[in-house]
């Protein structure tokens, strides 16, 4: 395993020309960032973040996060405001452009390297403000904590993630972010550490000092926070894969496990795939998407409770929202077994005999005493299921937030045609075998 | 209500004509038997039983039971083997044959009327020894305490029953037999008694004294043996529907609850009807019976679990036996989802991804953390499924009683292709709706 992990160190380390480029292109953009706010009376300190701030940036990742620090007595709105001025401002040669998190902050390229400026509250530990107010504090414990063999430990599992799908903290992914490999690395301090402890991890463990109970399978505590589970923002299912690939690699240590392998795909499940699509007003990533997994997450139950199996859903965001929902099978029996009340319940099973008699297939009495019938789906098909609970629930069962863009349209097809190639790609990982288990082979 | 009783009672009491020409037979086969039996040291008496002694007859069911007591220190052998002797030696004219019960016994038919000749060990009431013991108490216990009124209310009772499907205590039919008949109107004093308090009883409720505790939805005490539980032998299907039957006629009293209506039939449905035959060496019906509903019991679990929906299931012995199962579907998806352990389940979950990797379609974690599986089905469709079944479970899943009757073979096939008549009208009831449930149109 150590051959391994160092012949992977060495691959994942920037090169001595790429740190200097990377330092370089920082330096720059922090003195641009410093002109800009110097004289700000509100803004207290502008500093080097991220990754390339603790020295534990992949080669071909090399972000430049630079955060403003902000008095804590500035509102929210002109916190924004502000720190948007800024960015733009810096930024001014290079295109810049918004992006959002829990708070707007600004980007931009600059030769090929991404650049942010982002804004937080300087405050005491302890005393957030925003979700970035912790970055700081981040920066300086891992500066200080993390040994120069620490930091290629975490460019290791950092690659290790990244080869298998479950790095990156977005919403869209859930997977691990940088924070968090480099808070497993200094839990288990190193790489061979994490992966030994994540192996053999047991339902509940908690990684580091928790100051509250969480719920969760695992927790990761910020060391900066006792409150916060880092494992929160990390999907089960993301979690389990980690797991998994953990325990394959202990068991046969392979450079593969760092290259990025193509998914097994089963396309003939795409006869099965219900898709659900729609457009939207533009608003920022996190409300679409967390938009996007609700409302994928209760059509899963109105399909259910209309009679379809649901295998596997998912939300996928792009220039439009897409639902899939692979389905045992887009046809189901057009009879289906309602049961009544106890034929000892006089009012109700005279009121469910009546109900039923009208288009009653057949009612009978069963060997527990309950009276059921067999009745007739409206909707045997899954479209024609959906189109028809679109049509009358969006006023009752659809996210306020979203009734407006169902309100003026939403697609319901079967299958891959009609779907450009990004969506189809999305899809695919439902019908997919994940790729932690094809180590298992 | 009273006046549609009134009429009825007149009708289904045998004329004065009729009354003398089945006491002229009683009386005739009482003599015959008599003389049989006459300086037999064990037999104790000679009786007359059934309906025609206590006077609760239909006009059509006319049936003459003759009871034979003998000794208890009979010996069971000697108790059935001398009973029959007599039984052939008294109806040596008729051609007599034998029947089951618990015991056999001897039948014929004398001019229109059925004659039974049935032993029962002479004991003290609570001794019992075989089950038709407790019969020359039921009809002492009539005899003296049924008012003519009360036979004539008997008789309502009986004709409600029949004209509803729900007579007789043959395991074929698991009804309200004629003794159960006496034993509501001895209770409630009338027909118009017993249906107010059947309409409006709960679940759990004793009628009669009991002395010990029953399980079962309704409980109906034998007054000569109050450890017995008259309604065990009626299936809770029959229960539900004489209670529906109640509250209806209680509703709206009509003549038309004592004529026969034909039960409406979703013909239709016989596309999703799989049903297995197989012959069987000669054995008591209830015996053959007992078996035929039992193994019909477990092959539905069978389809269950091969993840077929069964709505309904039924027996029937007739020259074969037949099992009927109407199905949801004939047809199920090819590939259904199978869960496995937490990932966090080290040696299981490795098992199970192996076994699945082989043979799979699609392995993925859930969110709640199981590992879980898409699978195909060997056997989609019912018949497949049910030949696989049997062929490789009959020493496994076959009750033994029917093992060999198995191994000589059987046949599983869907619809009614194929099917006599009186086969398709006792599956027939599996497709239609309850008789009980017509009234409430």
């Amino acid at each position: 395993m150590r051959r391994i992990i160092s012949a992977v160190a060495r691959d994942v380390t920037p090169s001595k020309a790429a740190q200097d480029m990377g330092r370089k292109t920082a330096d720059e953009m922090l003195d641009m960032v410093r002109k800009v706010t110097a004289g700000l009376p509100q803004v207290t300190d502008v500093q080097l973040g991220g990754s390339l701030a603790k020295g534990t940036w992949l080669s071909e990742d090399a972000d430049v996060d630079i955060f403003v620090g902000f008095k804590r007595s500035v509102s929210k709105e002109r916190f924004e405001e502000t720190a948007r001025q800024i960015g733009f401002e810096s930024l001014n040669g290079y295109s810049p452009y918004v992006k959002y998190s829990e708070h707007p902050y600004v980007e931009a390229r600059v030769r090929k390297t991404r650049v942010n400026v982002v804004p937080y509250y300087d405050v005491k530990q302890g005393e957030w403000k925003s979700s970035a107010d912790r970055s700081p504090y981040h920066t300086r414990l891992m500066k200080k904590s993390l040994t120069t063999k620490m930091r290629g430990e975490v460019r290791v599992l950092k690659a290790f993630l990244k080869a298998n799908g479950i790095y990156g903290a977005e919403i869209a992914r859930q997977g691990f972010s940088g924070y968090v490999a480099e808070v497993l690395v200094l839990n288990f301090k190193s790489f061979e550490g994490v992966v030994r402890n994540m192996a053999g991890i047991g339902r509940n463990t908690t990684i580091g000092r928790a100051e509250k109970k969480f719920d969760g399978m695992i927790i990761i505590t910020d060391p900066v926070d006792g409150k916060r589970n880092l494992a929160a923002a990390i999907s089960e299912r993301n979690l389990g894969r980690f797991v998994l690939l953990c325990r394959a690699f202990a068991a046969r240590p392979s450079a593969d496990f760092f290259k990025k392998r193509r998914p097994r795909v089963s396309k003939r499940l795409w006869d099965d795939m219900l898709v659900v699509s729609f457009g939207f007003r533009e608003r920022s990533p996190d409300i679409i998407w967390g938009q996007a997994k609700r409302i994928a997450f209760s059509l899963s139950r109105q399909l259910e409770l209309g009679g379809f199996v649901v295998l596997r859903s998912k939300a996928h965001v792009g220039e439009k929202a897409h639902l899939f929902f692979l389905l045992e099978s887009g046809c189901i029996p057009l009879l289906y077994q309602k049961d009544g009340p106890e034929f000892f319940r006089q009012g109700s099973s005279e009121k469910f005999i009546g109900k039923n008699r009208r288009d009653l297939k057949l009612v009978w009495i069963k060997d527990d005493g309950r009276i059921t019938s067999l009745r007739e789906r409206r909707h045997p098909d899954a479209v024609g299921f959906m189109k028809w609970f679109l049509k009358n629930n969006i006023q009752s069962d659809i996210p306020s937030g979203l009734q407006d863009d169902f309100v003026r349209g939403f697609k319901v097809s079967m299958g891959s045609g009609g779907l450009g190639k990004s969506i189809k790609e999305a899809a695919d990982e439902l019908i997919s075998t994940d790729g932690a288990f094809l180590h298992f082979d």
